[in-house]
């Protein structure tokens, strides 16, 4: 089923992209701390693939997905390359970093979840599994930073992961599966995203 | 055995309420930091199963204990809800926190040990495994939230689990086993956590 | 073969050495974070089991290795003790200590490096997991001590580890197997660290 397959592909793609997207933004935020070069390779390391392996080693499906495929490897050694050779140009092209970073956190969330599907948990666990892969490297690399992660103060953001999760399951529900599912899961994290950026949405603080 | 059931039941409905009690506690700590709704709830996810998370993963027994117990994360909405909602109640009732948070780890401490002995491993890791069961959760929760972890610092608190934990090898060395050994060393801990906060028990420092 | 023994119990008795002084390098960390004798324990372990039980978690080879060796947590209660008793005595013996310290992460770079390998995993992650059991007992202290990591900041640290790993495969290629490259690999990450403190090598910062 070659429509099939290239849709599959277009998923391995963008989740490289996101990889990129995440390597940038925390090469951005050491280099901001004034780590040096180490450190900004190690915080561009946790920051794009912290999630996945928190993910991994809750779910005991070890060694952690990295390990045995170099391409994200070199995605992130492209995002540390870009983010200190063009940093000035990447950080006036604000929207389009956010568009793929949001991008990035769909492909991450979704495939996160079906990662957690096929290790055979509950649909409650593997939409926490899709959440964690997609916000937790950042969370660690906040935390490694020495701040309290971004995410936990002021943004509509591992919310929008949960909400675009549970139509996954929705949808699963009312049979629609496979690629379908994906594009309209991942879909929905990128507008609800947009939209809570674009109208100041908050989670409530007390 | 009806009485030995009923006993084996009480353990599990107090570790869930050890379970509740902790997530009380980080969602007051993550409030006091102003988190937003969000982190309030990772926060209290992270105090209430952090210290079994990083005892299942340590002994490699994956996937981590709280994926297939459902029970224990209806526990933590609860706890976080009981924090939000009853917050200025909660704060008030500091001595009846404190006993539960005090029978909790001494739950915590013997369930892990427990779980650590049926993986196979020596009696001192065991006591480890017990104590960081009980109080690595608030450590990560104190990391996470930017502070150096309280109980490194002034708390007569992890020694009271590793105290325990050596009480219930010597029962057994002494033939005293199962609920009995369970009953008497949980009581010793929160005798010794009393005994310490009344007379002010400290670790010394250097 | 007692010679190729008699090495091999060499480079286990310096795995042990190097256990002691990360162990007194973390005590002496806490020591000055004001910790209790608590935090002092945990903080020693971290420093020292913190690199090797990440690089096991990730590889997916638990249990962890100390659980089930014993001599390693003795050699982590020793290193405690002589950082607590002869604190103002080691302090003096600067140049003694970062000696063994390079020792030290010389050694758990190639044992770390040969886990890894023995795991099956590409040469690019095996130079990875060798680096992060040298040095990343010393990211986890200074994280857990609410520190930026100080070799994420200035030092021409974990960049020996890699040029150490490096090394280690190329002499793989050319033939250099077993004790010999070993020897050679060890040496060549103390003498460039010795020659980077020296010369006051940097990473460069952005």
């Amino acid at each position: 089923m070659p429509f099939f397959a290239a849709k599959m592909e277009i998923l391995y793609y963008i989740d490289l992209l996101g990889t990129v997207v995440f390597a940038i933004s925390g090469a951005l935020t050491a280099s901001a701390k004034k780590l040096d070069f180490f450190g900004i390779s190690a915080v561009a390391f946790i920051t794009a693939l912290g999630g996945g392996t928190l993910r991994d080693v809750l779910l005991g499906s070890t060694p952690v997905g990295w390990i045995s495929q170099v391409d994200y490897l070199l995605m992130i050694v492209l995002g540390i390359s870009v983010a200190l050779l063009f940093r000035k140009y990447v950080q006036k092209l604000r929207r389009t970093f956010f568009l793929f970073d949001t991008i990035g956190i769909a492909v991450f969330t979704v495939l996160g979840l079906q990662k957690a599907l096929s290790a055979g948990v509950s649909p409650v666990i593997c939409i926490m599994m899709g959440m964690i892969s997609a916000v937790f490297g950042g969370v660690i690399r906040d935390v490694v930073c020495n701040e309290i992660p971004l995410i936990f103060r002021k943004e509509f953001y591992a919310v929008t992961c949960i909400l675009g999760g549970c139509l996954y399951f929705i949808l699963l529900k009312l049979g629609i599966v496979g690629e379908l599912n994906v594009i309209i899961s991942c879909a929905s994290i990128v507008v609800i995203r947009i939209l809570a950026v674009r109208y100041k949405w908050r989670m409530p603080s007390f």
